[in-house]
């Protein structure tokens, strides 16, 4: 059992563009400016270096087998370590070296720059019916899912990570906190619909049903794209009571 | 599997008084306005019989083993009978024949006033520390714990039963959906706190998450008790994207 002190999430919602080295820049300083905030764990949003399109994420894959030969994963593991913070960096897409498959994937990077877990989105989300404006998307089309549900011992305690449709599963929440996650990390991309109808109300019940924090980071809302992002990215906490009363002065809830 | 029809269920949030036959002759008329309205299924709120009081649960509970020494039960398979509609009865307090114990318990009738099914609350409500304005409350003290999952079939489907507490608990609502369940129905009394904090959170999620209806039915709101009820009977679909769409036209949700 980890033995937890206070620290401070640091989360980058980003604007995602369609130039990777632009991406991984921007994700750089906005490390570099949690840092210098006080932040001592960071988290990336789902697919910070690649714009959330089914065209796009095979031309932006890297292979993170062997971290020197993917710039996102180098970058992450050389600020954690300049900076001596812990990155859940988010996700970006994998090529499987041996098999040639498409993952949906988020590394963790100790203080020490060292690559502690790697995370396989698990619930692929496809899309049964089209959403209002006719989107689609089904990301089985592209992607691989992930077998293995990630705990990963920190400086900050035992985190579990989920990336975006791993929220809607509340079976992976409940395994996390059985394995001692005092903090559930999900990197997301919820669209316009299943935002306003979902993101808020899943994060806040698995923190309350599995009395842990839970963290989210999206990139930013995008109105170019044909796929719109919620944005919203936000830190809940387990104790309900707590949440009512930040209800109470602002007349609005806390989001970060 | 059963074969799921169209139907309507009536929700009886009814304001529980001091005088238990008040409350059986309360029930009684509520139930019977329900099924004039149309409704198939009727649904009592927690604790119908008897004020949210734990100094009161002993005297005002009745044997369930013999419904003939139950008038809160005998009222219930009657009106079931005679308006030939299937009855969640909410709960009342039990004391067991053979042990002496007492239980918060839901009865469920079927349209030919059969006892189908007896849940005996699983999770009690022990509060670990004092509600804002000092209220404490442990139900432990007064009440055993049921140990078994009641799912029950009927006319409109295979219905899971929770109660009050039980709704926070995301394993009881993903067992019953493992057990065919398409509704799940949890009488409750949240109070101020909890009820402002998760009364809708918690009903929601489990709508969606388990892709089933969930309906709850509360005693109303009395402002005289130290123990303030929440009210909020409330009935949520598994579509989330149907929730929206009740949001946008009334600018609030829809509750009943």
């Amino acid at each position: 059992m980890t033995k937890i002190t206070k620290f401070k999430i640091g989360i980058c919602q980003l604007k995602v563009t369609i130039e990777k080295n632009a991406n991984i820049s921007q994700a750089r300083n906005l490390i570099h400016a949690a840092a210098e905030q006080g932040a001592n764990l960071i988290l990336l949003p789902e697919m910070w270096n690649c714009p959330y399109s089914a065209d796009l994420f095979a031309e932006f894959a890297e292979n993170l087998n062997d971290i020197n030969s993917s710039p996102s994963s180098l970058m992450l593991s050389e600020v954690a370590y300049s900076l001596g913070v812990t990155i859940i960096g988010g996700s970006i897409p994998e090529r499987d070296a041996s098999s040639g498959r498409l993952y949906n994937t988020c590394c963790v990077f100790g203080s020490n720059g060292e690559l502690k877990a790697k995370h396989r989105k698990i619930h692929l989300f496809d899309m049964g019916k089209p959403l209002p404006g006719d989107v689609h998307f089904k990301e089985s089309d592209t992607f691989s899912a992930g077998e293995k549900p990630t705990v990963v011992e920190t400086d900050f305690g035992c985190i579990g990570i989920g990336i975006c449709h791993d929220l809607r599963f509340p079976e992976l929440a409940i395994l996390y906190r059985a394995r001692g996650a005092h903090l559930i990390c999900y990197p997301g991309a919820f669209n316009m619909s299943t935002g306003e109808a979902l993101w808020e109300l899943e994060q806040r019940t698995r923190a309350v049903d599995n009395q842990l924090y839970a963290a989210t980071c999206s990139p930013c809302r995008d109105s170019a794209g044909s796929y719109m992002i919620w944005g919203h990215s936000t830190v809940v906490g387990p104790v309900c009571y707590r949440w009512v009363k930040l209800l109470e002065p602002q007349g609005t809830r806390k989001q970060f």
